[in-house]
């Protein structure tokens, strides 16, 4: 199944535009998990276990992995294994934010999509097409570029005007020009900019974007779906992480994930 | 010791501002090393043995390790600490392309700093200063910003204008100022653009670059140098990666290396 089928499927399934995001500290899970042999699988299984009829997607972000080294990569790895046997409708990106020279890229996109088996990428956009390609010719993958981003310092690059366009404008248009060939690109655009999210919408009808900034960083979530559903009030893939994984440290940390999960899936659901 | 210590002490040391990018694939390693019990740290201990009084520093790029899984970042940590314990005096930069928002950066600098225990590291400046100051904050550490790349496409995001001036001239900019605060910034510069060499140098006139794009890619070395050195012949670090360490795959593959590295850094003198 291609990362579209699976999205849709489970939106639907689900009746969920809401993914989790597995940003997974070894310093903030709660205190009774040290004790397992491998806390971090531990906690995300039982994340994933109490939340899985209510997401429409998983996003684990890797820098949480890689700051634990070699283990945190095989972390990873079980993580995504995990969902992919045991909730084979649900698809996983893998928030990585690479791009690199082509040749380098090539082995970017192998060790997301070949080693680690997710089904989506975040990317830059900086290095344009070549750099890209190696991770567009993955045509069943879900590739999501980086456009409007969902922190403070954003606008510092991303609102430079281009011939009266900002910069995350023409990044917008190029991404949908590279769409029209390869068929499998998203686009990043955070829920703290619904002005900026209704010009995207505008260049980019049809296209899935992937929305950070709802929980912790503060995202205005009525004001980012009315901007930024499509007609068939989908299009969007609302992320919120700590909010949600970190609800609860108590030995109950799992059902208040779901609770929180549920709510906020229903929050959203009004919405629409 | 500070990374621009150490870098500019192997500058002197060694006569040299040839940087060689470890690079290593298990593809294109020799194959007698596949005996190995591990290929991938034996070869690049037989690189780093034959070069190191002939570099200015190493540059593992690590998509390749990453493409081998967890395994993979098990290599570079080996490797980074053997250049670290054998060859204390030269810096090792972790080619890593990262940066997101502040709290995922923290980790970035976390896997690469305090894991890895790199002396720089390569970073995208697209989410600005909020994304980019987890890593400005390691005081001892380079921050190399991505400002002009080297690959064919760099132009198609990095050369639109801005009020008359390129994106990547915008880029100089900030990170001038970034580093007048920080101290510890340097920038990407390819090869492959001396005119747009030059103009970055007179923007950020005492900083470090870092220059890939000599060698695989066709970069114009003897331009590049005239474009960018600064008054006192130095101010560049030139990365060269495939042409050197794939030099030769027969058992002499290290020998060869070394003849390489030997004729570059002495190429490279020649225009200083």
């Amino acid at each position: 199944m291609t990362f579209f089928d699976k999205l849709n499927t489970s939106i639907k399934r689900n009746n969920s535009l809401l993914c989790v995001g597995l940003d997974t500290d070894l310093t903030k899970i709660p205190q009774h998990l040290l004790k397992e042999k491998n806390p971090i699988v531990a906690f995300n299984k039982a994340i994933i276990d109490t939340t899985a009829d209510l997401v429409c997607a998983y996003k684990p972000n890797i820098a949480f992995y890689e700051a634990m080294g070699e283990r945190g990569m095989m972390h990873l790895q079980k993580t995504i294994e995990y969902i992919q046997t045991t909730y084979p409708g649900i698809p996983v990106i893998c928030d990585s934010k690479r791009a690199d020279i082509g040749s380098t890229s090539d082995q970017y996109a192998k060790a997301v999509f070949d080693y680690l088996k997710a089904d989506a990428i975040t990317i830059y956009p900086y290095l344009g097409i070549d750099s890209s390609e190696p991770f567009l010719k993955y045509k069943d993958k879900g590739i999501i570029f980086l456009c409007r981003t969902s922190n403070p310092s954003a606008s510092e690059f991303q609102d430079l005007l281009i011939d009266g366009k900002s910069l995350y404008i023409k990044v917008a248009e190029k991404v949908v020009e590279w769409d029209s060939t390869y068929h499998n690109c998203l686009m990043v655009v955070g829920a703290t900019w619904p002005k900026q999210m209704k010009e995207i919408r505008e260049i980019a009808p049809d296209m899935i974007f992937l929305v950070p900034g709802i929980g912790s960083q503060g995202g205005d979530l009525k004001g980012t779906l009315q901007a930024g559903l499509r007609p068939d009030k989908s299009g969007l893939i609302i992320n919120a992480g700590r909010t949600i994984i970190y609800a609860n440290s108590s030995k109950n940390f799992a059902e208040k994930a779901r609770t929180e999960t549920l709510r906020l899936r229903d929050e959203i659901n009004t919405y629409r």
